[in-house]
């Protein structure tokens, strides 16, 4: 069974609460859009996808109990606005709202209000369910890309952060690559680095690992390298905040080391994304601005002082892995594409369509 | 000035109890053989070189306080065994037991009791100094060897968990170096991991570097290849649980991929150890056993868990990283070696003598 972070069924949204993870596991009602603001808000429901995701059902559920009356174009506006007001700086949520938005309006040209609820709801129904569908593509293809390297051993993946079920609709990026090579019986063990400062994979990955019956380690950051050497690492998997036309890739700060790691052991290192994080807008890495978070993310942990006091931190939020380092691939729903080939490939696609 | 960790006036010790650092800074009386062991067997005091002093030290304060009666030899025998006992893993304490036993033993043919136990105690101030001189000495060596790279301009160099005061006697292995390089007024910033899971970095280093004023930045293991790319590292300068034969060097869990990432940025990387650090009876480090440690070092922090319950962890303790990694070189008290030339250069001192 996949753990379900996002539960929906028509009318009803359940969302598992982050912050309380990875000692409590509670559910807890969407019933407006108000709900979904708050749960975007306080970071209950983290990862860029999940939050275009529970933002949008969050307006499904109340358009469902009837919300809007007579001016449903106007209701929905309001309610995409605010929610993309939630955290601003993810992208996901914002260009949903516009899609949605566009699919609005064409819509009221030709529907009555009755008619017009149904289909929004349809659209945003679909998201979730093509969100998911991407990821279990792309969670295909990496395990077939991986395993075409070795025909019949079991393979041991060595991730970062968290890119599962907790960030995504459902199934995950890298970690639904993990997923599927579990499902197919091929997975001899998962490590994840803990993923200072926030601890993202102490605290997420391995609360999947254990809740899907992975194989699984836990290791610090500063150990993949020996894990590389003295575990028999298959490949290196990891998710992406923004891949750019060259195939440069920002994700969480430590994955930039995690590839020179990987290239000194010879062990393939893949990106897994959807196209949708793929920004062929910018050139290069270069051009990506590097944010930097609080000093209190290293000095503390849940409020207790860890280092010494007046202590000077640089905290980077994400690093560029430069394309060179990206020697196993990019891992689309399209397909598995060497960072060479990425811009033709998206772009052939989107010629296509 | 240098921050005191041991405090020693003839017949009075004092040492700073690091289990209460960083938030605390208090001094604690050693009085006896008991109390010495006592710092020791808590973790009061760490680091190897600095059980084998403290130990020794406790010894000297005691005999001094005019303990051991007519029977000398034998109260500095159960002493000794008493005090090795402690941590039985740390040989520095084992080595110095050995080599004051058989000094006592020499000692005690040719002198009456007020005569040994003068020299006894005089052969234990003389091991405090030794090793403050030679942490100078490698402080001075392993800065002018950096130096001679960059003429006139001052440096920045990454360091790994804790090799300074709190570790040593008093003046440090490779945060002897970096307290060089600010004295010459040439350290222009040290940037120091947390080095978990035991956060050795951001609590000692760190810890030491706001004592002293070194203009120091703490950023997460998995920070420090990109430092390396944007922060202009002059040097990586490390310390060593163990250099054996080929130069192939045991240290603190991270440094072999520091010195990966330090080799794929063209940074030269350094181990800065004492000679009695140096293990020529290993050949190589395929023949050092590396000590795995509990899990919940990772999943826990100060008795909180942060790691989902459940979860399989692997915990080495230190990790080698291979001579040829060693780019910068070697320091030590005789001066800096390639690793291909260390055992010639120690053999050949070990002949003189």
């Amino acid at each position: 069974m996949t753990l379900e972070a996002i539960r929906y069924r028509s009318g009803s949204l359940q969302i598992l609460n982050q912050l309380l993870l990875p000692h409590e596991t509670v559910y807890e009602e969407i019933r407006s859009v108000q709900d979904g603001y708050d749960a975007i808000k306080s970071m209950k429901v983290r990862g860029a996808p999940a939050l275009a995701i529970v933002g949008c059902l969050s307006l499904a559920v109340e358009l469902r109990a009837g919300a809007g009356g007579d001016d449903l174009v106007c209701f929905i506006r309001d309610s995409l606005c605010h929610l993309t007001s939630a955290r601003p700086t993810a992208v996901n949520m914002g260009r949903a709202a516009r899609e949605l938005m566009e699919f609005t309006e064409n819509e009221s040209m030709e529907k009555n209000t009755e008619q017009l609820r149904d289909s929004v709801i349809g659209w945003i129904e679909e998201m979730l369910e093509r969100d998911v569908n991407d990821n279990k593509k792309i969670g295909n293809y990496g395990a077939q890309h991986i395993l075409s390297g070795v025909p019949r051993d079991s393979v041991t993946i060595l991730t970062h952060c968290n890119t599962g079920s907790l960030a995504t609709a459902g199934y995950g990026t890298a970690l639904g690559v993990v997923r599927s090579l579990h499902t197919l019986g091929r997975l001899k063990r998962l490590y994840c680095t803990e993923t200072r400062p926030y601890n993202q994979g102490a605290r997420l990955t391995a609360y999947e690992a254990v809740a899907e019956g992975f194989p699984a380690t836990l290791i610090t950051d500063s150990m993949a390298a020996l894990a590389m050497r003295e575990k028999g690492i298959t490949a290196v998997v990891v998710g992406a905040d923004r891949v750019v036309a060259n195939g440069d890739t920002a994700n969480k700060v430590g994955t930039y080391q995690l590839a020179i790691a990987a290239k000194h052991h010879g062990v393939p290192f893949y990106v897994a994304a959807p196209s949708t994080s793929c920004d062929l807008s910018l050139e290069s890495g270069r051009d990506i601005v590097i944010e930097e978070r609080p000093p209190e993310e290293l000095t503390s942990i849940n409020g207790v002082p860890v280092a010494a006091p007046g202590i000077d931190v640089w905290n980077p939020a994400f690093d560029v892995t430069p394309h060179q380092l990206i020697t196993g691939g990019i891992i689309t729903e399209l397909g598995v594409f060497l960072p060479s080939e990425l811009q033709a490939a998206l772009t052939g696609r989107l010629t296509a369509l």
